[in-house]
């Protein structure tokens, strides 16, 4: 047999399942999400082997939102579905991963190449003999597709989806049929970790924009920086830090950069997001002379609807693939190499303050006898009560415009999808944040979804009780689409959802009594109460919290209502 | 503007959006299901105005399958989703209506043709502004996909998807732009219904195929008709009924045409799946020695793992493109006129009496002391319980492969996706297939899946409670995916699932205490308590019935050890 055949001139053979595998522990991977089918039910079987836990999801499309947030969390994941069904149910999370670049690695079983290659008319196909119809659509939404059908090379190209997974920071998929899980590839090649490091900017070039840059910046009188999602995805935080932190310029951060940037440095000054701007911020941002902008993804729900008003004649781009300063382009520079330099010969700069953002809740809503929770309330007055370290995660809706009121204390990770954004992702999202939070010993996950948008996902509560995980999860109750009466249909009754007694769900779910704590709080008394109760916060608990919030269907973030209107001009635009 | 010029020029001007709902209402459908989105919302202003009732799905997957249930009571559903994330969701439903030959219009809120144009950097994207990334993906599983970007167009595009809709029993996608929902088009087209009938065969051609049919059928000794989906899904159930009641030939269905055929008919003989047959129906139709073959589906779990054992020299094949008479073959004739002409010209045939199938429960099942509820005890003892034109649904996993032993009363409808196999289906499913049902006046709705399957879906119980709907609904707790044990995992903990507390499930997505009825059964003697509780079994009720049908771990109909078996062996083959 081939098998013998290839099998007799290696060394130290392994299967190809437990390369895969092993590879996805070696970067770091410790936890894979997915559900069983009958096309890898026997891959299954080796990932306890190399050391690995199987979540076991409620359903794909939950699964592939659990990896997306695990991977922000842990750096890169894994999701292992089934041929067709599992996939395709999937398909959604990872367009969404790819939108937003995040390293997911999607493992799919496949029939064997043998039913593959006579064409069988086999269970999950659309009965047409063509097994390539779904990886041609996943093509459009990964940055590597590898199909596993030959033993030969089987070892390569899974050493080379993951390099990619890594270093574009997106999905790939990995075509793996249930003939070959078990064949043999050559293992010793694991000795030799994978290499992940991003290729080095030619130097003369990357010199060159440093000086240019150190010029621009030396000549501002006025410089501010912005820094957005890709300095996370792309992995520029550190160079970032230290440039915020030496430089000493007035940073901001765009919506999608939340949580890239300690929040509690002097020289923090808010979100930037043109007419979605926190207080005193974009008058602060638009009248610098130099704007150091890091990782822009200016789409429209970014910049409150494309209302940023910074000119590109006083603006410096950082890339991961470029570098643009004012018109003068600098392709193929990534921006991680310039700023650590740009950050190590800064030398003494012309800087003015920026505004100090705060925790204070506006005086209106103080001074207001109203006992109703308001958007315009909650949200700082949640960043008076977030701890260092946690993990905060934001679904669309109310919820991820709400968060840029709040200011974090330092190294929180802020999760929520601006650019895609799929409601039902942040409950997903959040099982997978709080699985490698735990992990990695963080303390606390908290999640804030809408009620709309909870009812898409709801099971994945199942999936966290099943894990032991123990998020504090808060739903907004304020009976439907707020975000979408916003934009159309005010009172219109397909943005009503069926109300929901939210709190029972844990316990239907299986939660035994005492694991999960329940509240519901309506007054914004209650939840100074709720904030200021320790087993409610606390980080050491193994409890799952789960809070009704309640708050008004017809109230929202103020960046929400205008980043709606210029939607919903945007949507009339002929 | 534009907009004006053109409209200037149409007698009747009719919006866009209106003209396609109206024309949906016209091809029957009375309820779009779907979610709300920004490039949708005000298309869906139309929907109460042209007499359709909007479902308001938890997601859109399961608005997708739900969809597709509806479609196989009602004849044709329609779906709304929004670009991207929605449509994207739903793509695992849209591809089983396509595997499964389901007439599903999908409608997708789009961004305005002037965003799409600039190539805006809008929420929903995968940000490289490509706006036809997902329309290609839905090419692969759509019969017709009609791009609504040109006013003059819009009419005749909406009228050509819904045809190849109706004509090829397939899915079609149909992309709304928002700028384009309220652009005018000619409301005098509508006076015009559409044509959904079948071009008709060439008569010369029809008449030569009709006569060789007919020679061979007088000239047999001993024919058996095999029933299968595609007489069902492609519109041959009269054709098809006529032949079987006049004929008297002995008679069986495939998995997939089960209902397809009056069971209570003195020739219906039962199900044949090769290893996975009832019992003596094997060994009948193998040794007939003609079978017709009508609307076959010979796919792995419709044939037990293929294996059937029939000649194609005895085999007259009619399908919904052609015709095969042993070898020979007859493109391009569709099966209707051929059928009917056939039993019209029938005469005297030479037959021989086939298995009387019966709902008797096996002997053995009887006599054993066993309080537990066997599924080789429960599927036959439910055919005494079903009633005439009930819709009876079933999940893959033991239900599906059960069904078989399940003998129907007339006119019973069965909606299972034995080719495409997506778990979690048949709950969505069930919202879509009792709301058609309800508009059509049917009384009874059942649902079998499993408590894996339920997972995925869960929340569509909600819309059903939603909408006032009455399903009876049998959860089958048996502590996991039963049927993946069989195929490989025994006992591994990936084919355990978390334990619910299904029954209060119901209440905690919103169900009025009394307006929901649940039970549980553990044993033989409470499924009989529970069937003859009138209550229970009403067709009258408004109240939606929840069951927690309690069997063993490790027990699962004949049928399926046996195609497990198959599965499993097909996988490991190198
Ligand atoms: C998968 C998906 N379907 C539909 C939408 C459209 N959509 C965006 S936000 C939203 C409503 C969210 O409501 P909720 O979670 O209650 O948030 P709220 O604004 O009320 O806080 C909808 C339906 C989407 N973004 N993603
Ligand atoms: C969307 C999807 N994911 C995964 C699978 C693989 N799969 C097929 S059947 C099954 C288990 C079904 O379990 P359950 O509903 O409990 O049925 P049982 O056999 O126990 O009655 C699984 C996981 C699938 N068919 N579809
Ligand atoms: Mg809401
Ligand atoms: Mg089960």
């Amino acid at each position: 047999m081939a098998l013998d055949l290839r099998s007799r001139h290696i060394k130290n053979p392994v299967d190809v399942a437990e390369y895969l595998f092993r590879r996805l522990h070696e970067v770091g991977i410790r936890s894979v999400h997915g559900l069983p089918g009958d096309y890898n039910l026997v891959a299954l079987d080796y990932i306890p082997r190399c050391g690995l836990h199987w979540v076991g999801n409620c359903n794909e499309l939950n699964a592939g939102y659990a990896a997306d947030g695990y991977a922000r969390v842990k750096g890169i994941s894994a999701i292992v579905t089934t041929f067709g069904v599992g996939e395709l149910s999937a398909v959604n999370a990872i367009a969404g991963a790819y939108s937003e670049y995040v390293p997911v690695v999607h493992i799919v079983g496949y029939p064997s190449t043998t039913s593959q290659r006579d064409g069988m008319l086999l269970h999950h196909t659309l009965g047409n003999g063509d097994f390539n119809v779904f990886s041609k659509m996943s093509t459009q939404i990964s940055c590597a597709v590898s199909m596993l059908n030959h033993q030969h090379e089987a070892a390569m190209l899974i050493d080379n989806a993951i390099r990619e997974c890594w270093l574009h920071s997106r999905p790939v998929y990995i075509a793996l049929p249930t003939d070959m899980v078990q064949k043999k590839v050559d293992g010793d090649r694991l000795n030799t970790p994978l290499d992940l490091s991003y290729p080095p900017n030619d130097p003369e070039k990357e010199d060159y924009v440093v000086d240019v840059v150190l010029k621009y910046l030396h000549a501002a009188r006025n410089p501010v920086i912005l820094v957005d999602a890709c300095a996370i995805r792309h992995r520029a935080l550190k160079e970032t830090h230290d440039f915020v932190e030496k430089s000493g310029i007035p940073t901001f951060v765009a919506p999608m950069g939340k949580g890239a940037v300690n929040e509690s440095l002097p020289n923090y000054g808010g979100v930037y997001a043109g007419d979605g701007s926190n207080k005193g911020v974009r008058e602060r941002v638009e009248s610098a002379d130099l704007v150091i902008s890091i990782g822009a993804i200016k789409s429209d729900f970014n910049t409150a609807g494309f209302t940023y008003r910074i000119s590109q004649l006083n603006t410096i781009d950082f890339h991961s693939y470029t570098v643009r300063v004012r018109y003068s382009e600098y392709p193929g520079v990534r921006m991680n190499g310039v700023l650590q330099k740009v950050a190590e010969k800064l030398g003494k700069l012309n800087i003015h303050p920026g505004p100090i953002p705060s925790n204070e809740i506006p005086e209106v809503e103080i001074m207001s006898p109203e006992p109703t929770i308001t958007q315009a309330w909650f949200w700082p007055r949640l960043g008076q009560w977030l701890k260092k370290d946690d993990v905060v995660i934001t679904e669309t809706g109310t919820a991820n415009f709400g968060i840029w009121e709040t200011r974090f204390p330092e190294n929180v990770t802020a999760i929520s999808q601006v650019l895609w954004g799929s409601i039902g992702y942040a409950t997903g999202s959040c099982q997978g944040a709080a699985l490698a939070a735990k992990e990695m010993g963080i303390k606390r996950t908290i999640l804030f979804t809408g009620d709309g948008s909870f009812q898409l996902t709801a099971q994945e509560l199942s999936t966290m009780i099943r894990n032991k995980l123990n998020p504090i999860i808060f739903i907004i109750c304020n009976n439907g689409y707020t975000i979408e009466r916003f934009i159309h249909g005010w009172e219109d009754s397909y943005n009503d959802v069926q109300e929901w007694k939210y709190k029972e769900l844990p316990f239907a779910f299986g939660a035994e009594k005492g694991s999960v704590l329940t509240y519901r709080v309506e007054t914004k008394k209650q939840v100074e109460e709720l904030f200021w109760d320790q087993e409610f916060a606390s980080g050491d608990t193994q409890k799952l919290r789960f809070v009704e919030l309640v708050m008004p269907w017809d109230d929202a973030p103020s960046a929400l209502k205008s980043t709606a209107q210029a939607a919903a001009r945007r949507n009339a635009e002929a």
